[in-house]
Parts: C-alpha cells; structure tokens; sequence
C-alpha cells in the first residue's frame, strides 16, 4: 500500500535508517531519500539498500510529500528552522525524538499554518548507533506513541502516519506531548540515569566481577552520549521529578533494609518481582 | 576426574541443582545425593538426571565426602548448626550463597577443627528459581569467587574445590570473605536494589509504555524475595554503604541535569559508556 510518494528522512543512523528500510521493504512508498550529515553514509545507506537517494542537501525536504527528521533532539529542533523555507504547502513533518513537548513547540513556532505536522516516538531502538545496526523489523511488535499538537494535522494525514506505524509493526498509542514526557521519564529517562549511575559508581577494579545481572541492568548505558544529553536537557523538568521521585523509593528501600523488619523488606521485593512478571 | 566419592548437597534449586547436573555430567563424583525440603522435588530431580539419590533427611551427611550447602544465606547458616552434629572428620563443606562473611562467621563456630570449610560464591545463575531451570553449563566462562577463612581448609582440600570449579567452567578468584562481600554490594545487591526501587517508583499504567531497555534494566527485579531478603540483611553494613555511595553519585547526576552544563553531562554519560563497552 503506497502511503506516500517522495520521503526524504533526514538522519539515517538506527532509527532513520531502520524507517527508511521497512518503508521500502513493505513498499510503503514510491522513493526514500536520505539526507545525511557526513558524506560516507551515503554510499554505505545506498549499498545497503537503507534508501534510493543521498545526499547532505537539505533543501531536497521541498520534493518530498513526507519528511522524517530522525535526529538527537536538539538538532531536531535545528532542522525544523533550517527547513522551513524550503518545505512546500502540504508536506507532512514527522520526528520521531524522545521527548516531544519541547518540539512540537519548536515544530509550531517553525512551520506556517499550511504545513503539517505530528510528533511520533517509537519505542524501539536499542544502545546501537548508526546505520549499520538498522533494521526494518526493529517496530515489530513495539508502541509507537503518537502526539498531535494544536490541530497541526488534519485527519486525512494523522490516518495515514497512523497507517505507517501499523504498517511497520507497530500499536500505536496516543499521548498529549506533555504526559508523553512525563511518562517516558520514568519509563525510560530513568532505566538511562540508573544505568549510567551505576556504572560511575563501580570503582574500576570491581569490574572484572560482574556477572549477567549487572551486564543486563547496564546495557542501555552504552547508549549515545549525545543523544541522552538531548532527550535530558530537552525534558529537564519531568527527569528531575521522575529522580525526586525515585530518590525517595529508595531511601524507603534503605529503610527498610536498615530496620532488621525482613517482612516488610520481603514484600517490598515480592511487589518489585510481582510488577517485573507482569510486564 | 573423580574428585569426591559421595556428594552430598543441600538444596536442589537452580545453583545446587546446575552443581549435581554438572556433577555428574563431567563425572567429577561417584554419586550425587540431593538433600531437599519439600518431598516431591526428589522424584523431579531425579527423572530430570539432577541427583542420584534424595532424601529430606540431613542426617545423611555423614555419608559424604563433600557437602554442598546452596540454600538462601540464613537457611545456610541454620543448616551449619544442624548437621554439625552428624558430619563425620575430614568431610569437607562448602557453601555457595551470596554473602561470605557471615557465613564463613557461622561455620567456624559450628564445626569443630576437624571438619574443614570454605565458602564459595559463583557468580552464575539467573532470577529464575527452582530445580527446573538446572543447567550442568551455567558455569561456564563465569567466575567462581572463593573465600578461605582462617586455615579452615588444607592445600589439597582447596585444590579439589578449585579443580571442581574449573572443572564447571568457572574462573577462579581468591577474595577475603569481607572483601568479597564489599565487591558484591557494588556489583550485585546494587543492580538488585536499582531494580526494585525502579519497579516500585513506576505507577502502574505506565508499564504498558515500557520498552526494551526498561525490560533489561529490571529483568533482576524478579529476583526471589527470601534469597534477596537474606542477602541484603546478611550483608546489610556493606549494601548500606554502597547504596549510599550511589545516592551521592545520583545527586551528582541530578545537578549536571540541572546546571545546563552540557558539556559535563555529556562527559559523564560518554564515561559511563565507555565503562559499559569495557566489560
């Protein structure tokens, strides 16, 4: 089912990239390009059949029926302003950033009343960067949070990235930006700080005995440093709510371990478990 | 290699379990007695070739060469008391809980000179519990930490319990019992306690929003209540204090948050991956 004629994506590394090739692999629409930051992807993303066409030139955006900006947020927002002259009346933007009140905002700010747009945020994805780790089926099976602001999409387009992300694998769930970020702080910034406090805290020489448990708990905190600092700064007021927050279960947690009451620290363990099985 | 004649070990759950499996599969023993608690995990364990013989009787040490001790710690520590009596001299007794200085504390005083210890903790297994989830090849590339105490075990006794682990396929490193016990709180009960508390921070229709880094970060959190109850309260002094070397390290992540100092957030989250890759 052909959704779109032209989609110029612009970021192909693994989010981007892995959009670009299950909308080509699905035949979603009639040519992907990528527009890319560094020259080399180009070749790589085309070799790899990730898109059609490459190229760094972002004035290409005025082409394309559907525009994909797939880039750590800050630059996300960036774009948006660097774009917007060139976008023709009628194009649909989407991004597909972690944190979506600050740029729905921005989005608003940026593009004239005769572009629309959507915020999306697919829970997919993984610690990998670059084109090299995407992949079509990664939205299989995965949430694809869509967050409409201020009538800036009609009911036609929303329809359609509806259809995309159902298309690619997706359940798609519906969020205002502003409690997509405050759920997405808990449920995600938060997993990141934990992973990343963690591993700052091990002293160097301790490394060598950590076993599964550990390595599980801390893979995301190889994720992107320039990524997370984005998703953080751009969220700052819910990641440190979500923090306070957690700071407080855990001096309840220290409590209850310093109280000598086992019964009350074996349930507190059962509820954790009872929660992790439910999932 | 036969190392020991008759092995005797008490509890027949996932880590006692994998030992008598990986007993007999490499045939390190001429028999493997499981000792357990409840009756109907002796006819399991032996249909599933985890023992040769069970019983619920823990008089039937004195038949053995080499005692395995894989209960939660203070069952371990209970246990050394009862069956001090029946234990016959030169038998050799081992343990592999999560906790070594309590442990090895409790031994020393239950058993007389003549019966010789030491206390072992292999960094294996999984949250998973029970006789069901034995695996002989959990031990494989993993490391096997061994804490001898106060020449509580002769040259050629700790020789066989090292050729017994790496046998299993683990790496053998020697740690004091205290020093074990610091290392553990950083690498294993604060992976736990991460878990937990994150669980426990999350309300519950946010889970339906949880996508795989969530999963990974808390798949420990369905860790065993009473095995981490045990370890947490056997271990309390040094998990207290690592907990609260994690709450300063939280706090100093919160204010890079907070300071807009991207540069120094960046910093610490490149430091924190740079860590991760280095496992």
């Amino acid at each position: 089912m052909i959704l779109f004629k032209k989609v110029a994506i612009i970021g192909i590394g693994l989010i981007g990239g892995s959009i670009a090739k299950a909308l080509k692999q699905k035949k979603l629409c009639n040519q992907v390009t990528g527009i890319v930051h560094h020259k080399e992807t180009i070749q790589k993303a085309i070799a790899q059949n990730v898109i059609d066409l490459g190229t760094t030139d972002l004035t290409v955006v005025k082409d394309a029926d559907l525009v994909v900006i797939a880039t750590p947020v800050e630059t996300t927002i960036d774009i948006a302003f660097k774009i917007k002259n060139y976008i023709l009346d009628k194009t649909l933007v989407m991004d597909v950033g972690s944190t979506k009140l600050e740029i729905v905002k921005a989005f608003d700010r940026a593009f004239r009343k005769n572009i629309e747009f959507i915020g999306c945020h697919p829970l997919a994805g993984s610690e990998k960067k670059g084109v090299d780790f995407s992949d079509g089926g990664i939205f299989n099976n995965s949430i694809a949070v869509l967050t409409p602001y201020k009538n800036r999409i009609n009911a036609y387009n929303f329809n359609k990235i509806k259809n995309l992300w159902q298309s690619l694998g997706a359940e798609i769930k519906l969020l205002t930006p502003a409690l997509h970020d405050k759920i997405i702080a808990k449920t995600s910034a938060l997993p990141h700080l934990l992973s990343f406090s963690l591993l700052n805290t091990l002293p160097k020489n301790y490394f060598k005995f950590v076993s599964s448990g550990f390595r599980d708990t801390t893979r995301i905190g190889a994720s992107d440093p320039q990524m997370w600092n984005d998703i953080l700064i751009s969220n700052k007021r819910e990641v440190v709510f979500a923090l306070e927050d957690w700071q407080k279960e855990i001096n309840k947690l220290k409590k209850l371990i310093q109280s000598k009451n086992q019964s009350h620290l074996k349930k507190y363990i059962s509820s954790a478990k009872a929660k992790r099985e439910s999932i």
